[in-house]
């Protein structure tokens, strides 16, 4: 099956922000859940989202909009293995996805889906940056990228609503503490839900999914 | 010992571009080889950096310039394993370094260098958009990041004058293929060399000194 490819256009709003207000009432009111998920490149978004639609496939009708500068290796990904609605947008060489971008992407999901998860570009700066219009962000780190990072890339932490610890099963490998993890994300953000996972093996992924299910109650 | 930081200021110019030229060439007239480190967050740059510096500090009088958004983990790191002069440059919550902002670092060491090894933002998009009158510009991709990273962070490879694939030694717990990385840097950049290097080992890491010896004959 194609890919769709959105070519997204800049938004002509001067409000991001604003902008963002109206997506994320629209899409409550619509019911429809968005989730925005962040990290560094390779830290294993793809990997998690699919690993989230399998046990979350009987309870929503799960669509997926992947942002990235080229290619379309991650929508082709998703589509392959979880046979969920995926499509692919382009950001003309940006390095976040925004609220009017977002929408265009909305708008060309076929299959009417109540939880959107997107997949924004693979960095831990500039996305932070730019709100989207989701209800939620979820920031992935991952063992390799080291715990530090959230000393490293405040911003990113502040606006996270849940971290994701993931390729905790090759914490043998790298020097990652997960509890100086949980105490530097701590130091960005008091309250928020870390859940150290393995997408590759599924361990701690059932934690994830039962948070998305709580907030998936309000909608 | 005190770790000096700098918040570097926005520059006025408009043409980065033209400013990174007249960078370059005074630094060339005064036997000054600049390297930039670009890569993703947590790819191992300051671990390949010391593991550099250890090699070639009998070579060259090195200085580092560590650019972050917010503390100074890493130029205290370098500091304590290897001696060199470290500087940190705050980027006033940009994701890049550009020409000034180098300027402005360099104007701060203290030691003399014939070698300044500048570890840029950890950021696979932006840090590619300005050139910061680096001699030239090293990329390192790190195995747990996958080996489809130049398909969809294609500028940054473009821009690379090396790629050095760090953490080879964990390359079994990871689905990455070496043949497969060069294959899509090649896609992005015909003739730059690839270095798959283990920093934590030390594997492979002379190709690299050796490649660094090369440049500074012009130096």
């Amino acid at each position: 099956m194609d890919i769709k490819i959105i070519d997204a256009k800049k938004t002509i709003l001067e409000d991001n922000d604003e902008d963002a207000e109206v997506l994320r009432k629209d899409l409550e009111e619509k019911g429809i859940l968005y989730l925005n998920v962040m990290s560094s490149p390779g830290s294993g978004k793809t990997s998690c989202i699919i690993s989230i639609i399998k046990r979350l496939e009987s309870d929503f009708r799960i669509a997926v909009m992947e942002a990235d500068i080229d290619s379309d290796v991650d929508a082709r990904k998703i589509q392959e293995e979880t046979g969920a609605e995926a499509i692919q947008i382009h950001t003309g060489g940006m390095c976040h996805l925004d609220a009017e971008m977002s929408r265009q992407g909305l708008r060309e999901l076929k299959s009417s889906p109540n939880l959107v998860i997107l997949e924004n570009v693979g960095n831990l700066v500039c996305p932070a940056e730019f709100d989207t219009g989701a209800a939620k962000n979820i920031v992935i780190l991952s063992v390799p990228e080291g715990d530090d990072k959230p000393l490293k890339y405040p911003l990113m932490f502040e606006k996270a609503d849940a971290v994701v610890i993931n390729k905790i099963d090759a914490i043998e490998a790298f020097d990652f503490n997960i509890e100086r993890a949980r105490e530097n994300i701590k130091k960005r953000n008091g309250s928020i839900p870390v859940f150290p996972v393995s997408a590759a093996t599924g361990e701690g992924v059932d934690e994830i999914t039962d948070w998305i299910k709580k907030l998936s109650k309000n909608y």
